[in-house]
């Protein structure tokens, strides 16, 4: 099997700090290109035009980083990083999906919207130009501040974002808040929970796969 | 437990047909309102403001459709609407979130940006007024245009969206298509395998639930 990986990408780095956690060690192939563009000849082969995207050994190609962190999670149970129980699982699904799409989603629509090399790629995946929305920037920094707010909250009370135990959840949270400091955004120096934690998750060996 | 809904909507009726191909029957509580938004009793003891939401008999609060459905999935496992196998549920997983962020938040987008009763509540689960932003419109049937094409080749040579199983990639596709109609937006006549599916699973009694 191997990872197609673009490695300085928020996405893959989701899958990257999973695996770090994991302590499993997969063959990676970087298919981003010079160009801030995915390879051509990647694109040719997966026309979803994503990363990450594992391949398998018999020629299944599994995108979406949370699907690939599904299949080890199966092989691999230990540590449990999507959950353990019924509630526990549902949990960390529900903060993991509300960190990718208030979050991730947020820095990404901020970061398609203003930088100049993707003047044409205003939204990931598609073949077709995709004109910049200017009036989108403001609404995407007020949908970080709601986002910092949200889990600074929630980090008032727990440990990890989805209670007290690091996980998936954790790692996509980590990849949006970082991402928004491509854009200049930093975490409120008022959200003291999402800091403390920030600090702490960013001092793991992971925080660096 | 109960789960809180509002009937009409787009994403709590994944969860609905969820439960229809499980077999599972749960206390409802509708917290619609007749303006078209959320009552303020719901949303003063759930801040998140999104529908649905799983309350558990010991007052945890699952939000965010397929949170609840992996909870209980883990519970009732049979049949399987997650998939099967390590590989399976990988697959499920990929095409379930390309169905929500490629079908659900473009139709969410085309409706929210165009519909005068949300005027001011142009991103969900926000207390804050979002404009809406005009220029969205068009991207927004644009992304609507991509999804059905991807979701036709997929077809094209599976029974259903994640294979040759129903799954809950399915019922997210199905809610997407049919979120498109608020818009007046139809499946392109040329995506035949698409329209094949659609008339398939739409007569299942689930996609009355």
């Amino acid at each position: 099997m191997k990872i197609y990986d673009w490695h300085i990408a928020p996405n893959p780095r989701r899958l990257h700090i999973y695996l770090a956690e994991k302590g499993l060690k997969i063959p990676l192939e970087e298919v981003g290109g010079e160009d801030l563009k995915l390879k051509p000849s990647y694109v040719a082969k997966y026309p979803h035009a994503m990363v990450p995207m594992l391949e398998l050994d018999d020629g299944t190609c599994i995108g979406e980083a949370m699907a690939i962190c599904r299949y080890f999670e199966e092989l691999h149970p230990n540590p449990p990083l999507m959950g353990t129980d019924a509630k526990d699982k549902a949990c960390v699904e529900m903060w993991e999906k509300r960190a990718n799409e208030e979050g991730m989603l947020a820095a990404s629509e901020l970061f398609r919207n203003t930088h100049p090399a993707f003047a044409e790629r205003g939204l990931p995946g598609s073949a077709e130009p995709i004109k910049q929305v200017p009036e989108l920037v403001e609404r995407a920094r007020a949908r970080m501040d709601r986002f910092y707010r949200k889990f600074d909250a929630q980090l008032a009370n727990n440990e990890f974002v989805a209670g007290s135990r690091y996980t998936v959840a954790d790692a996509t949270t980590l990849c949006a808040v970082d991402f928004g400091k491509w854009s200049e955004m930093e975490i409120p120096t008022d959200c003291k929970c999402l800091r403390r934690w920030h600090d702490a998750v960013s001092a793991r060996p992971s925080a660096k796969a």
